[in-house]
């Protein structure tokens, strides 16, 4: 049976892109595969993929190519890089996905190259993705995409075929807007993959069961995606599977903290989540699953001598992990909002995108309404205040952060979401005595 | 030939307190100590002490008690618990020195304890030390001493015997002052003794040689005290002479934090250090000197593979070495200012204090009057700005964080202080666009 649909070229077929291409062989397209890891190629293969042996051939007389390499740089090499490069070789007026998690300057960038080379012709789409392998593979991915109109109109049905039909985000501003989207989602996934490791390593300072913890936690207003997908790997005794490599964060840490200085945004909670995945990295921790990262903080559990926790029971010993994930939940929620705010997003578009995505947590649901409202007008009164007072989640973060010290357990995001919110309560209009949570938006500007 | 000096009694026979002790030895006075370790109390007497078996022997019939444990809690214990506490031996109207370094809020419940148990006649007096076992064994330490006129009075001749005559600060504020003095000092310690750590440990991601890299620290702006003396201890193979034990700044660490929370002042730098100290006690780093805490940083070094930096000349990267030096100092500088203007303290004393003592820096010199301007006013302008703009310290502290960044090296207290000054100029008045770098201490609040 002759397919109507039109050829795709893929590049770049890793754990996220081999998925998304077989999916795409599985809804009937002819889809060839170019990836610099041979092996990859020959599985592609066996599951109905063709292989191409340079991006060049990959992208021949195709209309569309998908773009699914790990980083700008390796984007940069098989678009533009080098005799067998793929964009000289694309028919003219050929779309071109690019799906990697990129920096928002980058791919205007490569807006500016593409003119350059005088192949404006070309229907570039800002498009990165979230969810994971399993859901790539089942064509069940958020996509954030920014583009022209034509642009999306052209390419419409194949970000249709890859992400879930409530999870394809069309986002206003075009080449760029994309990329600023997923990666102010990704504060929310570099701090809270990060908590995970955090909450569940305080726990095992605690004494705590941490099975018991984590289900805790799952229960409670401490609870986030993250944890929830992560806490199974951190308790296994070998971190197994090797979902999410260290790297990968930190790879997407880097981007948001490097144009946040691009445009003078402080990301305290970001800066400093990424200076414990440099931390790891240095330990030799990069390839392992994210969620190992447990190991840097239960390493002095035991070692500094006994102490007298005044945490006496396993219900106030729970209390305070949970205390301390809903702070830190609480800031990482505050600097996503307000950094969206000062790239121009949608807020509505991105607290719906980052509730139903892998950066959701029970404190962003509770906050976010509130922050939005905060940061779009200006001195004005807060909206719909849902969560609790400051000081009450203050309250609790404080209470975790004198217990942490008596033990002598590193808590970074911890302690940073404690200060923030002193920051924060400094500088708040006197008038907002009694302030929601949500207030701690404020300490970002 | 008979003293007509006092008889002394003196408990905590440590680094510091044994120095001291011998000191007055040599000036004369009949010193009976206490140290809980017996090898040291042959050794004191070796060198012309007394030694007594329990504290309430030391004190009999002593009209003066220096105490110069290492923590509250064994202040305590040695003072009040047990049937050979110190106190109830103390003749009526004797003199307590309470040396060590201790939390406020310990030393003013020490106060209310001696009144509870009918010893308000006892003369309390709060005198933290600051300056090193050398100018300790040779009377020349930094005092900074609170308490009543009357008491003050009684022990003047005593703090002057220990204390450089330029170096013996009678703080305002009675009881509870001088530690809040002392601890506003360790501020500047706690975060200048890592910064060093720091600092190399990014020359050494750099590619610098580390001895050249430190002397042209020492001959910049980004020069410290505590850069001076840890420097060669950090690059000495085992890190050797243990000069300090990073537990020992750990605990003045954890006082700063742990008073600030307690008035609900923000303390992200020292925050930021103390987490690090933590995560060197997990290493099993507790009791090595302070400096080799340079081991966090160079980890990873080359192990990340090859990586573009984009400083290529020593000159260049000796530059982004000094200016990370300079960012921290500015924002250590900051929130040592601020806090000692949220407890009341003199400003001007703290300012004299801090730059001939361990906290001294270059930048602290040339930023600290503009702050202390600023926050001695409200929203006014500044006094006599002597520092560089603001812009122009943290374009330097963000090129070395970038380069930072692109070598993978963690530099916890550089981001966080690039992050602070970020959070500055969001909420500096409109009206300061070219300010000098001293406004980052309005962040504080």
């Amino acid at each position: 049976m002759a397919s109507s649909k039109p050829d795709i070229a893929f590049i770049g077929l890793g754990a996220m892109g081999f998925g998304m291409a077989t999916n795409l062989v599985k809804q009937g397209y002819t889809v060839t595969g170019f990836d610099v890891w041979a092996p990859t190629l020959e599985r592609f293969k066996a599951e109905g993929g063709l292989a191409a042996t340079t991006p060049a051939e990959a992208v021949k007389d195709k209309d569309y190519c998908v773009c699914m390499v790990a980083t700008a740089q390796q984007a940069q090499a098989v678009l533009l890089e080098g005799e067998n490069a793929a964009v000289p070789a694309l028919p003219r007026g050929a779309a071109v996905l690019l799906c990697s998690t990129v920096p928002c300057s980058y791919v205007q960038e490569l807006e500016k190259q593409l003119a350059a080379a005088d192949r404006g012709d070309i229907q570039l789409v800002d498009a990165p993705v979230s969810g994971g392998a399993y859901r790539a593979a089942d064509g069940t991915l958020s996509i954030m995409a920014g583009a022209s109109d034509a642009a999306i109109e052209k390419s419409r049905f194949l970000l249709q075929e890859m992400s879930d039909p409530a999870k394809l985000y069309i986002v206003a501003g075009g080449i760029g807007a994309g990329s600023n989207m997923k990666m102010v989602h990704q504060v929310l996934a570099a701090n809270q993959i990060l908590a995970t490791s955090e909450a569940l390593g305080f726990a095992a300072h605690l004494g705590l069961d941490l099975k018991k913890a984590a289900d805790t936690v799952i229960g409670s207003q401490g609870k986030s995606w993250m944890f929830e997908h992560r806490s199974p790997r951190a308790l296994h005794p070998e971190f197994q599977p090797i979902a999410s490599a260290t790297t990968i964060i930190l790879k997407d840490t880097s981007i948001i903290t490097a144009e946040a200085r691009r445009v003078g945004f402080p990301t305290p909670m970001t800066s400093t989540a990424e200076q414990v995945y440099f931390t790891g990295l240095g330990r030799g921790y990069g390839p392992d699953d994210d969620s190992s990262l447990i190991r840097l903080y239960w390493e002095g559990k035991g070692k500094v001598g006994p102490v007298a926790a005044t945490a006496q029971t396993d219900e106030a010993k729970l209390a305070l992990v949970v205390g301390l994930l809903k702070g830190i939940h609480l800031c990482s929620a505050g600097e996503c909002i307000a950094f969206a705010a000062r790239l121009g997003l949608d807020l509505d578009q991105v607290f719906e995108l980052c509730i139903n995505a892998a950066g959701g947590s029970a404190m962003l649901e509770a906050v976010g309404p509130e922050m939005m409202s905060l940061v779009k007008t200006t001195g004005a009164a807060a909206g719909s205040p849902a969560g609790d007072s400051l000081d009450k989640v203050v309250s609790g973060l404080q209470e975790a952060v004198d217990e942490a010290q008596r033990l002598k357990a590193p808590i970074f995001l911890g302690s940073q979401a404690l200060n923030l919110t002193r920051l924060a309560m400094a500088h708040r209009p006197k008038t907002a005595a009694a302030a929601t949570s949500g207030v701690v938006v404020k300490v970002w500007g």
